[in-house]
């Protein structure tokens, strides 16, 4: 993690007690650590916010394939935007539901706009875009 | 606050430089304020998510009052639940648009309970829910 | 609500068994209502990510009003936003903790920044922004 | 989609018209896809919010490879939840960071635990379930 910058934290008695307990129930090793991640999930926020930093994003699209050409049609979108879509897993999740994870890394507007974009292609049932950090930056 | 507790935490110091900018865009008075904000966040939400822990709640409704007989529907909703129900302030944004915020206190999945009737109520245009907590335990 | 138009929508019969049993469950009169609800949230939603779209928010905050001079640091922020701040409720939740809920309207960025500002004050233990609308084109 | 279901919604003139606009700018082939899509989000958040639903999802991590023995005990934590976890892809975003995709199916409160151990582990930068379904009994 590079050098390490250490600092005290005042918490009221109470407020520390249930911290501990929600580390304890989360698995947390310590508070540092749940403390680094609290505050690295609010700067990966406010890049999404900002809309032209450089993220990493995650869709996932269910689907049937049974429907139409849909499976044509979402890699023919895909392929527009090679510069963005890293890679692709595609899950059989029953004879017909399929779950395709794409992974994405690009300006956050960018990625916001291809993950419509697939979402929206008639036979996809449900989309989603998880918003994830190229972790630069990010110590 | 009570009594406080003083502990260190330890953090790369280029999350530390990220930390503060932050901090000082959100205008906390220092590192241990935005701390302690974070944590009681999530102890907030994990409260919602459990569902019978006492919380208090904010339902916004927009309508336009010349919406029928909405006014009092709205108001025999309200009738009924006046066990959670604290208040409720109404403001009108223009000739025909009013905003009415109304103020809950109880158990989560009740609160959500309450604000579906509410929310799903024939006129009101837009509805939300805002989880916040009574302040007991959260010091 | 102004001229109706009507259209036709088709759902797999299944899709609608669902949406029908979530509609009861709301307490929405019927499909129209519901789905008029999806669409005007994913359109208040749109506005506020848009940032300067006119757009109105709830600010919550939770503090114990014994807490230093918050009270009137909290008065001296909102007599700075007065353009936007329209009005202003609060709730004794016991002896120690108070909720006070703030009504703005203005522009979606300015809006976050004046919740940012409320929030962290030092001793507010909890504060959100509820995301809403002044029902402007919203019909 | 097997039997597909017609009925007739109203809508005022004018949010049927900022409604187009949205579709047209989400990409969405026509209404009923649009609103399909809008009624499926809203039985998919249902099903995670009840918890025992089956659900699947997906959890992203970033970390730092060089960091410790993080590489192992992410498996370690993986081979604990074989039933759950289907797959994963792992990529290497730059020379230090990585970003894997874990790919889980099972009861959503089941999921939300995993995803809790997963992304706590000492050493992972960011970590986030993101909902999605098995598409059964989802038409």
């Amino acid at each position: 993690m590079g050098e390490l910058k250490r600092f005290g934290v005042s918490l009221p008695a109470e407020l520390l007690e249930e911290f501990d307990q929600l580390i304890y129930e989360k698995n947390y090793s310590n508070r540092s650590e749940a403390i680094r991640d609290l505050i690295r999930c609010e700067l990966v926020e406010e890049d999404w916010q900002v809309g032209n930093e450089e993220c990493a994003g995650i869709v996932s699209l269910v689907y049937d394939h049974h429907s139409g050409d849909l499976l044509d049609r979402l890699t023919d979108i895909q392929h527009d935007f090679t510069d963005e879509i890293i890679c692709n897993t595609h899950i059989h999740l029953d004879h017909h539901n399929c779950l395709e994870v794409i992974v994405l890394q690009g300006r956050a507007n960018r990625l916001k706009k291809i993950a419509d974009r697939l979402t929206s292609a008639r036979g996809v049932k449900h989309g989603n875009l998880s918003l994830s950090t190229t972790g630069r930056g990010l110590k």
